[in-house]
């Protein structure tokens, strides 16, 4: 038995942790480092996907932690679990109101992963914006000459965010990064919340306010998560209360945006360009409208990632795990 | 004759204007809006690119102030000439010794229009930058599955800036405004400058001690001018002093890159990617070897163009002529 600090006991104690999480070797060892001193266990089959409905497994039933995208009606049965940490920033299948009151019955912690996006998400925003801003899709790639109209097309085509407005749809993780990426620029910020707390440092609206900031803003900025309000938030309407030469970027979740409807904008040029890394379903089936509106630009659910990512999903779980063990608060709990 | 203030009498002269940039109905109206009250000439036969020679022009016999591209020969002629603002921020056809001299001799000041281009050329630069750490060129487009050997390529690719090092070559008005838009990533910028002068507020080599900066970098962001001493300054000596999967951005002019040792760094993936807006010659003729070099991204020479454009060169030239009127130091002057 080793030494343990007055008080501290609790800490050393043995843990039984479930790990669904699909995992590279690297980050896998990682994880198994961190955990020394405590059973882990894994299941049989593993989570494929956070967008894909995992299975209910056996290992789960005796386990006090979990870490991944553990099974729904398998939680259930998992009578000794304290803590889910979700190896995704997105949650919707546990975002029910059931899954909620079951966890609040249970004095269930659950913690996200979003810390772990945040950065790479927001910089996505920032290439899209920057694409934009300098005309990329027509300027890469094409070898026109100096002064030829489609040349001129380019050369004149971009314009600086400086001083623009921007409004950003969801102020967390992603948007309290992006707005320190955009900081250079000096532009108009505007974020939506559902509840202003007033110390978000930017301008804030709420869904009633938020008509006048679209119909000023030069980039409207989705980083939603699909829930039972943000479905279709991005509807014909409120496309419509946006200014005619807008710019809509989506890292959020595709079922946030009403995509006919953006299609139709893209198509009569009310907006200028949609660059969206998001889209439903994902990849978009062939001969989908927005596959050929024009000037929507699409990257394949990309945002979040980056090189190492498996070892900071670890890392980030760790984290948390020590805390846990250390009865101090949780970093990026959502219930 | 209007009212004068004491000792501002020369500020109210008449002065004759030549005029040969090319630009736009309301760059010229604005042009000549701002010139009202002195005389402006302008040429038969107008600049049609920075790169492009221009011929001698009769109209600029007699001129004290030219705002354009003149012809060198024709400035010979220019005896009453005093003030020559270039309507471009590069101004190799003007950078040699017998044309210092004659300026010198002359008492002929050239201010040239870098602070016209400097904003979208350091915006440019972080396109490129944000768009090499999102690897939008592979995933733009791409609708390949979550999961699928490309997805991950993708997904996993993504490296960002925050803490990276990037070596500037040329420290001038574009680097000055790079510096602050890469600020929120806090990355170890270094700055490449023949001759330092302590006020650049960051860390400075020169081309003895560039080495050391190469092999660390993990971006060298290549901003020369056109000169004799830029021209190939990018050659296959300092490619391989280069640090392996660095990657090479290039807004300067294309002279000062050896290209085909630039091609074969990225066939052998010494280097992992080169971004370009500028090669030599322009465009590149088919079959060239940049055009099939692997990760070689090219913009045809648009880094500096913006909407509106003529307009804020035109801006430009008019602040630096009530300048010039009250006899205040010019900005951007280069000799």
């Amino acid at each position: 038995m080793r030494f343990t600090p007055a008080g501290d006991s609790f800490s050393h104690s043995t843990m039984k942790v479930f790990s669904d999480a699909t995992l590279n070797d690297r980050a896998l060892a990682l994880l198994r480092e961190g955990l020394a001193g405590h059973e882990m266990v894994r299941p049989q089959k593993l989570a494929t996907s956070v967008l894909a409905k995992s299975e209910a497994d056996p290992a789960l039933l005796n386990a006090e932690v979990a870490f991944g995208q553990p099974d729904v009606a398998g939680l259930a049965t998992a009578t000794r679990l304290r803590w889910l940490h979700l190896s995704s920033a997105g949650f919707t299948r546990y975002d029910t109101p059931e899954f909620r009151a079951f966890a609040a019955e249970r004095g269930l912690v659950v913690t996200n992963s979003s810390g772990v996006y945040a950065e790479a998400c927001a910089e996505h925003v920032l290439a899209f914006l920057m694409a934009q801003a300098r005309c990329l899709p027509a300027a890469l790639g094409t070898q026109v000459a100096n002064g030829a109209p489609e040349w001129l097309a380019v050369r004149h085509g971009g314009v600086s965010p400086r001083g623009q407005t921007a409004v950003i749809l969801g102020y967390g993780a992603i948007a309290t990064h992006l707005v320190k990426l955009l900081a250079p620029f000096e532009m108009r910020l505007l974020a939506l919340r559902r509840h202003p707390r007033g110390d978000e440092g930017l301008e804030v609206v709420t869904p009633e306010s938020l008509a006048p900031a679209l119909a000023e803003a030069d980039h409207v900025i989705n980083i939603l998560p699909d829930n039972a309000e943000s479905r279709q938030f991005i509807n014909a309407e409120r496309i419509a209360q946006m200014k005619r030469g807008a710019v809509l970027y989506n890292i959020g979740r595709g079922t946030t945006v009403e995509q006919n409807a953006l299609a139709a904008a893209l198509h009569r040029r009310h907006l200028s360009a949609a660059w969206l890394d998001v889209t439903d379903p994902e990849p978009l089936p062939a001969g989908h409208p927005l596959l050929s509106a024009p000037n929507c630009h699409l990257t394949p659910h990309t945002a979040g990632g980056h090189r190492g990512e498996d070892e900071t999903l670890v890392r980030h779980f760790l984290g948390n795990f020590r805390r846990f063990c250390a009865e101090e608060p949780l970093v990026d709990r959502i219930m």
